[in-house]
């Protein structure tokens, strides 16, 4: 699987953003560890998830391409694929639940994607995807449970790597555990020794318990500010990938979030969204116990305006 | 003084971030040209003034540091020279105008450095910083007018020559014209045919006039949103500087300078204080047509929460 890490990191060559690697004086002095961010918010369409659908929808074929693909995303991976098909000239649909964050809608029309609406009470994305696929004969790029989307998703901590070198501990946020099982994958080929750590939201904590129990957790439509993380569960391929990767699992508390959020804006002038967040939250809440030299993977920077004054008026912490 | 520019940039070197140069594909479609901003809003205390405080009192003899520092300002130069104290260990006072961003006082504070009030209807912040200077001894560290700090703030300017080579263009955003000149001896003794151009509010158009008329005009507490600008007007020493390095000057309108704030948020995911985005506002309003490599100094990401959401929620601009 890392060969395939390998490959995607060519293949996303000059196609991807190189995004780089920021630290923090007065997040290190807090904490007691000298922290690296993977600043996937600064990646295109503004979230690591374009890696993962350039990764995948670059190795159709012509006649996959003239027929069309189709997604099913509450936001991010929506962005990514509506991106990568106009990059590639591949039309593109993707089905999104109508509460969806309005920045995400928007940016993904403006891509020139077509979004179908769905109301996520009474049915799902997949089953709409599905009738779709089979009457239009479209690709399914799915959100992460998609061995080229886990291979694409891991070379942002690849690189991370390639930058900063060794890594004691590498903190990546979970929601159906694309990005956490591809970072996993990375780091443990290119460094034994680095503990993986996912983050979850505890009010959408189905990875984490699945992960502790061995056995499959789902979340319905969970109330959590980290939109990104709002899955239902891992994937058939994605869980036994974390459970074989991954050292631990933690949770962190929706104010924890808001600080995290809080602080990124302040301190680092960075615009991160909560799902982005959560290593930070990890961190600043002590949940996690750093030391030595840590990886933290912001995964994305979309978020509402009105999401973010809400944020930022939230608690009215000093900066 | 290019000479002196050039050593400013080995003093600051381990003191001052080398900050990061980002581009932006979509604002190089949008307005035809290569665009490379020099990110100063991730300098140390948040803005390009570290720079030049840092510059200044690292070459005050002993006497004068334990004596102490004095200084007036607005803001971010506040910060910079309380940061910069705490740094050298040297006793700080600073002079603010009690309407002052909450933010920016804060973080003064947060530094350890003592602030002295004044109602600017009343009195100006050079005539208590006068007095105090008289009573205690402090050196006074002026916010612009001044060798060193004009010669630490255009180390911004020397670095984003020394990563991007070639420029055809520098925007620089101007107040006291501290950044202004000092950038404009850097692009011009480095690159003579680069253009230098400053950028002001509209509503605070002193030095514009200033430099179109080549006498000085002040203005007054002008209520741009732009509170680093609010400067009445340039200096003994910037003003000749300015005349003599910069190519141009051009005003931006209060909307334009916010649409440039919301692009940064939404599309660069970078927190700019709406000072730092002058040259961004003059770029997307078109007041500066753009062809070739241009830099853009963004000088500062010191944003109160409650600036940011009102900023956000103005227009309702589609990100």
């Amino acid at each position: 699987m890392f060969e395939r890490i390998r490959t995607a990191r060519e293949r996303l060559r000059g196609h991807a953003n190189v995004t780089p690697v920021m630290t923090c004086r007065t997040l290190d002095e807090s904490v007691g560890a000298e922290v690296f961010f993977k600043c996937e918010n600064l990646q295109r369409a503004g979230a690591f998830k374009f890696r993962g659908a350039f990764n995948a929808i670059s190795q159709l074929t012509d006649e996959q391409r003239d027929r069309g693909i189709i997604t099913y995303s509450s936001g991010n991976h929506a962005q990514a694929v509506a991106l990568v098909g106009r990059l590639l000239r591949v039309r593109t649909t993707v089905v999104m639940p109508g509460n969806a964050p309005k920045v995400k809608r928007a940016a993904t029309e403006a891509y020139g994607a077509t979004v179908i609406d769905y109301d996520p009470e009474k049915t799902t994305r997949e089953e709409i995807a599905n009738i779709l696929k089979t009457e239009h004969g479209y690709t399914i790029i799915p959100p992460f449970d998609h061995l080229d989307i886990i291979a694409g998703q891991g070379t942002a901590a690849f690189e991370l790597f390639e930058e900063v070198k060794a890594l004691d501990m590498l903190l990546v946020p979970c929601g159906g555990g694309g990005l956490l099982s591809g970072s996993a994958i990375a780091a443990k080929s290119i460094e034994p020794t680095c503990r993986v750590i996912g983050i979850e939201p505890e009010l959408a904590d189905d990875a984490t318990k699945s992960f502790h129990t061995k056995t499959l957790h789902t979340v319905k439509n969970p109330p959590t500010i980290a939109d990104g993380t709002r899955t239902p569960s891992l994937g058939e391929l994605t869980f036994p990938l974390v459970l074989q990767h991954v050292d631990d699992m933690r949770t962190v508390s929706e104010t924890a979030i808001v600080e995290a959020v809080q602080f990124l804006f302040y301190r680092m002038k960075m615009v991160v969204e909560p799902s982005g967040a959560l290593g930070v939250a990890a961190l600043l809440s002590a949940e996690v116990s750093a030391t030595g030299r840590v990886g933290v993977i912001i995964s994305g920077g979309n978020i509402d305006g009105d999401l973010m004054s809400k944020i930022l008026s939230s608690g009215k912490k000093r900066p």
